[in-house]
């Protein structure tokens, strides 16, 4: 039996590389894992040597003690692998199959997955609809920030990339498929962007960055990304997105000199609930501002996406309504515009296969747009801390090795 | 030059039925007509005897004294009627044809009526997207609970009825045209209503009722109707629906007890920004409420279609926040489900043909769901009032008692 | 073991009812069972004690020998079961529950299930995309018109009946979601009908019937049946629709007698390959007839749906082209009014939790619409006879005297 | 009175230039003018200085003789101009605007341009839905290969640039947007191109092209063109396409070699009936080949985008199916498929102002892709004879010099 070793939550602020059980087609006990899912058999799982995967904003939610996570918790959710071992029940994977794991986890036979709305598969977590590996409440499925992982239904989650050689070639721009790029895509497709629309971004962290390739993808006009963190907003520019500095003052007059009206056809919050405030109120945290804000410049008629994640309790709200999740919404705005709204979970299953294939055949270099940073699994600790302090990088972790080599 | 007579507001709780000048095929100057229209010529328009007109909730807010509608602003967006005059510039219509009006007036001209969005029309009001007849601080477009009245861009705007004497059969279920069945029916298909749908629809006021007719023409397998007035309640069962007791306490018990469980796949806000709490705290104003409940009730992955009205600045609000527009939403919740929100007034010409159709063929029973109920325009004082009690009633002005006939 | 009997195909004209063994949780050999496909394991499937399994239209392409259906072949794709035993794999079903069986046969875990395109999975035929049960070839999958079947994939195939008293109460209408409702259904949809539509069904079978009951449910205004047999005719204006007796010649003449107008919004083709000339061409075969007719009928900017089938090879075509499956069409004239085209097998499951959810709160009266009319499987042959005859009955097989009883 | 000419199509296989009278604010009586569009007042109309218009492949039909194109016809659709006169109903438009022309005449009032058809107007032509300039039976708007033209309901048809400099300069882009961008763009939507997707082109003239554009914009995977004109094919090759020369043979092989598999996921037929015979047959015309071809390299569950024109009527086919518009399809090999097909002349107004935002900024550079090539007037019939050689160049005359200047 091979070892694993992982990346553990420790407490607010500290994660930790430890020692964990290497995986078995079974959902053990452990940190985490709820007890209607101990002992979960999982003839249908594939267990996988981790190539990459990636530290998430997501992630530092936790990290940062903004959540009940539990000591000991195995994160991540954005996993890239090759499979070593099969349960009896998978039919249509082979051992040595490379393949990105989708981070919700999805049965594919309830009623949800089989429209694809895998990020509500009601199969996978006791407590409601949707689950994802290595996070809190979500039913206990270990994460795979580590050097081997379980997947269970494989057949159904896992995408094996068509040639081995040539995923590796592109391993950091496929590693983005797990999570990021479907997430961000998500969001400009849900806000409505098609070609020649101006869609404005809310955050130019990973999810931000991704959501402005997404859009490039979808053929919009301009993509205008808005954050107000410099090094990130290069980033943006870095390949021909706009950007807005939100700590300047108001956005919609910024959008006014890029594009002679003050106003987007689509928006994109990939932001989420720890916003802080704009212009004068920069740097304070203040929930609703990037939603309300959306509002103001999104043009009559359009669309705004939320991928930035929204929590039901926040115990480190600044303040009551905070701390239970209620914002402040000036909802008459976007009812007079006549605007519609998404949200939740990407099923990055609906989107992976065809950006799968805008990466293998040139159309989409997500890695560049997000700034990949390769890092060893023992430098994940420092690549957390670095990545909260506002760094424009997305941490891929190579556990093996395979990366460098 | 005939008369003309109509229903005007006259300050907080009162209308009054007064003499009016004969509509022109000009926007002239009178209360409430943004100075920009005036002198607007309209050899586009067709002036209409107007045949039915409907009161709708949504006067009511300006009857009570909810917004900044002048002294003597002529009401009535919901408009019926046969066409009497045509500017030069009509090509498509003739005197003699009875038509119905969409509340909203659109020029078929600009890019959001070139895509069907004729709720954002973006030449019709000069201080944003969007206009209505009789509305204030929506261009000043003179009301149609008159005699007469002027409509203009009369060929793109006008549904004509194929056959006179049928129309003027089923005249009562055709005036719901206008307005308040698309707009009910609108909150249906943007909350996702389809063939074997379950659907709750807060609010069993006319546009509620509507709601639910269109999600029965949709296929709903189940129509759930809340509201705290029992004579609403009724109506509503009298045409297959189930009903929620809102004052009854939580309505996820109420919808276990109909579908044996206790959520809906899509849910229709029809109550808005006067709602009122629930359960324990029934009868108090809290604006928040029902979009909160909405969002509790809705399964994982449906949509709530928001065609209740929220405004910017509510000088009634019971609170800061409500005054401005600011509503404390629990968005966390919705998010977790991956819920989608609709909002904005229903662009009427969307629908009405269709609807139309339906009404034509004995498919749609508008008018009895509604419980259209005749009467004279001097009766129209009198209808305000016991519409603004409660009465579960669609009052429908009859100006030159040609139903009655 | 219990022994097992069903219907069998014996040549041209001719089926019997034989023993056949008891299925097993493998594909094992039998008559058009694909060399690929013998011995495939199906610890992912289930048995099934067949409650009912109904006769279809295109059975009766093989029972006439327009195919090359080998002597032997287990007939039958419509079924409804009760779960008798379990493969090792299945999660979320149990003994005992009684479910509908989609007549594809489907994976849930190619790129193509993973969409809803159930009726071309990439893994269950090895000749090509798409299969069925009992249907030569589709890769062997054992009939269902018998006491005992094997469905494969159970989990993600069957549709669990919520309660199984009322699915016994209701199976009449139930036993008709496993094929012609959906696939009705899906015409309709493809044809693009919605509320306030006018619809054209070419053919007056079960599926023709069954799309006319899809059609009322999407909220059709007019719904016209059009057939030569009489008593077909009589049976779809038994439930509300409209009827063109195309041997009466000009289905426009016709139309327009009914709508005012010669045309309509949308036309389903519920006829295929084996059309029929219209008017004084009545009663010889001509497979171009229906299309060609529904071009000319259906309004500019409309949809047809074809779920008729159409076959690459008909041995027994009137030409050399229609041996070949080639059909002369007039394009031109489809594409003057820019109209489109939806051809293919129903992917069942994407609609027969919907149509389920319908028949249970008595939304949709499939079966008395299409006159389901029970048999023992003893009286298959006979019912097959009759149904050739152009009897206008949907026979459904009661194999163990359930619904009698 | 400014003085006109204009290219007139004189007999088969001629044109010449002309004077004809200045356009009014009227249909007047000419070549090929309904007689019930005579006399036709056009209030709503504008008289545009034409800054460009192309030669179409579509007026190669006419110019063969394969229609029955009146002498002196003028000939022209493909229209941008500057508006030297407005009629008194025009509101939102002024002198000195430069515009795009749809091809497509459509009256903005009808039902079926109220949602977006403008294809199929049903006020514009008396004999049928739908209309354009300078083409026969189309009901008689006069051509605009002139100086001058006579747009009808402008504020309805024009697409105003924002910026009349920027215009110009990129006028050579912009020139594409009254036809064939948003017609090649139509086949790739219709065909249901997305990100990812692999999208095979029958046909490398002008609207293949513009397809393969349009496939680009909308972040298709992989585009491939096929022809059998090296030129043509060539000039795909210089804008990132894939190429197969279907002289050489089966276009499956030549997949497989491009895609590792021998099938892609959309088709659009930019061909028509014109088309030529594949490998041996290269060189006849056969109706058909297009089309069948496209079923067997589209996968299951593919669409088929069909822009290509297929007529009723063909004086000049091959055989008599051909010359009454009868093609001999495999329907049954797209059946088996689940294909669907999408017909008709291309909405225009659907489609430019987003494909004019594309080219604006920089997302779309359409003039390069279709190798567009100023002439001036005079040299019109030398351009129509060279396109018809095979050129692989896009005409654009420039009737008054502006371009060159």
């Amino acid at each position: 039996m091979a070892s694993n070793r992982a990346v553990t939550y420790v407490g607010p602020g500290e994660v930790q590389v430890n020692e964990i059980p290497f995986p078995k087609l079974e959902l053990v006990n452990g940190p985490g894992v709820h007890p209607a899912n101990i002992g979960r058999k999982c003839e249908h799982g594939a267990i996988l040597k981790v190539v990459t995967t990636n530290i998430c904003g997501s992630d530092q939610h936790m990290v940062r003690g903004r959540t009940t996570a539990p000591e000991g918790l195995v994160l991540g959710h954005e996993i890239t692998g090759e499979i070593v071992e099969l349960g009896r029940d998978v039919e249509f994977l082979s051992v040595g199959d490379v393949c990105s794991v989708p981070f919700n986890i999805a049965c594919g036979r309830c009623r949800n997955c089989k429209i694809g709305q895998t990020g509500i598969c009601l199969n996978v977590n006791p407590d409601r609809p949707g689950s994802a590996y290595g996070y809190v409440d979500m039913g206990g499925w270990v994460g795979g920030q580590a050097e081997y992982v379980m997947v269970p239904y494989a057949d159904f989650n896992l995408l094996k990339f068509p040639d081995r050689d040539q995923a590796l070639e592109k391993i950091l721009d496929l590693t983005m498929l797990s999570d990021i790029f479907p997430t961000g895509y998500h969001g400009a497709v849900t806000a409505g962007v098609r070609p020649g629309s101006t869609v404005y971004i809310a955050g130019a962290g990973p999810v931000g960055l991704a959501a402005a390739v997404g859009a490039q993808l979808l053929g919009a006009a301009a993509v205008i990304v808005a954050d107000m963190n410099p090094s990130r907003l290069e980033q943006a520019r870095s390949f021909g997105c706009e950007t807005v500095d939100v700590s300047q003052g108001d956005p919609a007059e910024q959008i006014e000199q890029i594009l002679g009206v003050p106003e987007v056809d689509c928006a994109v919050d990939a932001v989420g609930f720890e916003a802080r405030g704009h212009g004068d109120h920069a740097g304070h945290e203040a929930p609703a501002t990037v939603l309300n804000s959306l509002m103001d410049i999104t043009a009559a008629g359009g669309g705004i996406g939320i991928p930035g994640l929204y929590v039901t309790d926040d115990p480190g709200g600044v303040d009551d309504a905070a701390r239970k999740g209620a914002l402040s919404l000036s909802l008459g705005t976007g009812w007079a515009k006549s605007l519609s709204f998404a949200t939740g979970q990407c099923p990055v299953m609906k989107y992976h296969r065809e950006l799968m294939h805008a990466i293998l055949r040139d159309r989409a270099r997500i890695a560049q747009a997000v700034n990949a940073t390769v890092i060893s699994l023992d430098e994940a600790p420092a690549g957390y801390a670095e990545f909260d302090s506002g760094a424009s990088k997305k941490f891929v972790i190579d556990p093996h090795g395979l990366i460098s080599a």
